[in-house]
C-alpha cells in the first residue's frame, strides 16, 4: 500500500477533478502491475495497473488508495466491474470514496462479484495523499496550501520590496515540486504587478506540470491568468483539487482571514531582516489565546541552509 | 571529558568572572572525584574534584575542560601546583586557557612536574560550554544571547501589546533554565515599564540562580536594576561572562544593529498573529544579500507544542 500511496501522491496536481489514486497489483509476492490516475483523470489507476499486468492477474491482489469507482462514465467502464472481470481475487482499499456516486457501492459490487475486500489499510497516509480531492468532495472547494518564504523574524521583503533571495536554491527547487502538485497557483494583484512571476514549474521532467494560474483581485487580470475576486470564490472553481497560494502578504492575509488555508509551508531562511514587509496582516485576531490550537506543526525538514516548516490546520470535523 | 563538560556547563552563569570549568578524576576506570567551579568562582573545579577524591588520586587521570590555572591568587594556590602535589599522573585538558596569566603556562608547569599532559580532547564542546568566559577574555565583553518568543510570522505581540502567552509552559520553563545560565539579564526600558518583569529564575532548585538585572536606557533605571546606556556598554561590565537579552523589540534591535548578539534563541509557537508588533526593527540591513551568511542554524528542539530554534553568529575570527 505504501507503494500505491507514493504513486498516487506523485500524480497529485494532474488528475483533477478526479482523485490522484495509486494502485499496485501483487501476484505470488511479486508486483505484476502498478499505476496512478492518468493526467486529466483517465484512465483510472486500477485500469492502468491492470493494463500493465495484462493476463497475469488471475488470483492476484490489488492494492488501491481509494475505493474503486462504481459510477458509470462515458469515458469507460467502472473499476468495480473490470477488476472482478480481470480475475482479481482480493482488493485492499485504503479508504472509501466519499463521492456519493460510489460511497461504498464500489466495494459492495466487488464483494458481490466474489472478490475478497479489505478496507482501511494505510488509511491515514492515503487520506493525506488524496486531501485535495477529498476536500473538494467533502467541502466543495480545493485544499489550500499557503507558501511563504520567510526570515527568522517573519519578514518577506525589505521596506523597498526587495525579496530576492530570502531562501536558497534547494528551497526554491522544493517550491517547484510543490507547484507541480497543485492544479492552480494563485497570487495577489500586487505580486502579479510587482514580480510578474511566471510561477511555472522549472524542474527537469516536470516542465509540463505547470498548473493553471490565478490572481486574487477585484479588478482586471492579465492574459493567461484566471481571476478570483475573493478567497471564497474558490468554492466556484472547477477541476481544482489543490490550490497553492504563493503570496504576497495581501493574498496570504485574505485567505487566512477567511480561514481558507489548510496547510502552511514556511521556507525559513537563517537570516534576520528587521524592518521590512510582514508576511501576514490583520487576520481577525484580537487576543493571543484565540491564536492557539489552530495549527499543528510537523517535523521541520532541512533544505540546504533553509528549513521547511509545515503547519496543518486543525479543524473540528 | 563529556562528563566534565556537562559539569562545567551546569555551572554556567554562577562563576563569573571565573570560567565555569568541569573536572573529573578517574582512577582504575572509576570516577573518584568530580566537580565544577564553585559559585563565585572559587574553589576551582580541579580543587573541588581533588577534595572529593581525597587520598585516592595517586596515579589517577584528571580530565578538565580548561587548562589548569598557573596564576597565583590570594584566594588559593594554583591548580598547576596542587595537581602534581596530589599525585595525579596524567592531565587531559580540552582547551588552553586564553587568559594571558595562564595561556599554556599551566600545562607547562604540569609537564615540568612530571605529569603527562594531553590537550585538545573534546575541544569543540568545551569551547561551547565556556563561550561566555572565552568571549570575555578574548573580546572584553560577555557572550550575548538574545531570546525571542515568536509566532510563525515573527510577531511578539498584538498591536495592543498583548503577548501573554505566545509560547507554552514547556518553552517558558526552558527560558528559566537559560536564565539560570546567565550572569546578567537585560531588557529594554519599554519592557521594564510595560511588563515589570521579575526576570528571576522560577525553577525548583534554581531559585538562588537568579542573575543580575539590567535595563537598556539613556534615562533612569529602577531599584534593583543596573543601567546600560547602550549595547556597547557591555564592554564595561564586570563579572559578566554571559548576558541574556530578553527583549523587547527595542533592545533586540539595538543589540543586533550593534552586531553584539552571539546567539539567538527563538521560542517559536505554532500560531499566527498577523498584524502585530514585529520582533526586530531596522538593524542596518539595506539589501537581502547582506543578511546571508551571518547565522548558522542548529537543530530545532521540540518544547511541548513549541519549538526552540538556535542560531549562532558566524564570525570571521
Amino acid at each position: 500500500m505504501d507503494r500505491a500511496i507514493a504513486l498516487g501522491s506523485a500524480a497529485r496536481g494532474t488528475t483533477a477533478p478526479n482523485p490522484n489514486v495509486g494502485c499496485v497489483i501483487v501476484k505470488d509476492g511479486e508486483v505484476v502491475g502498478e499505476g496512478a490516475t492518468a493526467p486529466g483523470g483517465r484512465p483510472h489507476a486500477e485500469a492502468v495497473a491492470l493494463g500493465q499486468a495484462r493476463e497475469n492477474v488471475k488470483g492476484a491482489t490489488l492494492y488501491t488508495t481509494l475505493e474503486p469507482c462504481a459510477h458509470e462514465s462515458e469515458r469507460g467502464p467502472t473499476c468495480a466491474t473490470i477488476i472482478p472481470e480481470a480475475g482479481i481475487r482480493k482488493v485492499v482499499a485504503a479508504i472509501v470514496d466519499p463521492d456519493t456516486r460510489t460511497a461504498g457501492k464500489g466495494l459492495a459490487m466487488l464483494r458481490e462479484a466474489g472478490v475478497e475486500v479489505v478496507e482501511g489499510v494505510g488509511a491515514e497516509d492515503a487520506e493525506a495523499s488524496l486531501e485535495g480531492f477529498l476536500m473538494r468532495i467533502r467541502h466543495g472547494r480545493p485544499f489550500v496550501t499557503l507558501k511563504l518564504a520567510l526570515s527568522i523574524d517573519g519578514k518577506i521583503a525589505l521596506p523597498s520590496g526587495e525579496s530576492k533571495w530570502i531562501t536558497g536554491e534547494d528551497a526554491r527547487a522544493h517550491v517547484h515540486v510543490v507547484r507541480s502538485q497543485a492544479d492552480m497557483i494563485l497570487v495577489g494583484r500586487g505580486t502579479l504587478v510587482a514580480d510578474t512571476p511566471s510561477l511555472d514549474v522549472r524542474l527537469p521532467g516536470l516542465e509540463d506540470r505547470s498548473p493553471r494560474r490565478a490572481v486574487l483581485t477585484g479588478g482586471n487580470g492579465e492574459e493567461g491568468w484566471e481571476i478570483l475576486s475573493s478567497p471564497e470564490a474558490i468554492h466556484d472553481l472547477e477541476n481544482v483539487n489543490d490550490l497553492m497560494v504563493e503570496g504576497g502578504s495581501g493574498a496570504a492575509t485574505a485567505f487566512l482571514k477567511a480561514d481558507l488555508v489548510d496547510r502552511i509551508l514556511i521556507y525559513r531562511a537563517p537570516i534576520l531582516i528587521g524592518e521590512g514587509k510582514s508576511s501576514v496582516g490583520y487576520i481577525g485576531l484580537d487576543q493571543i489565546a484565540d491564536a492557539h490550537g489552530r495549527w499543528r506543526a510537523g517535523t521541520p525538514r532541512v533544505l540546504g541552509i533553509d528549513r521547511l516548516e509545515v503547519y496543518e490546520r486543525v479543524r473540528e470535523e
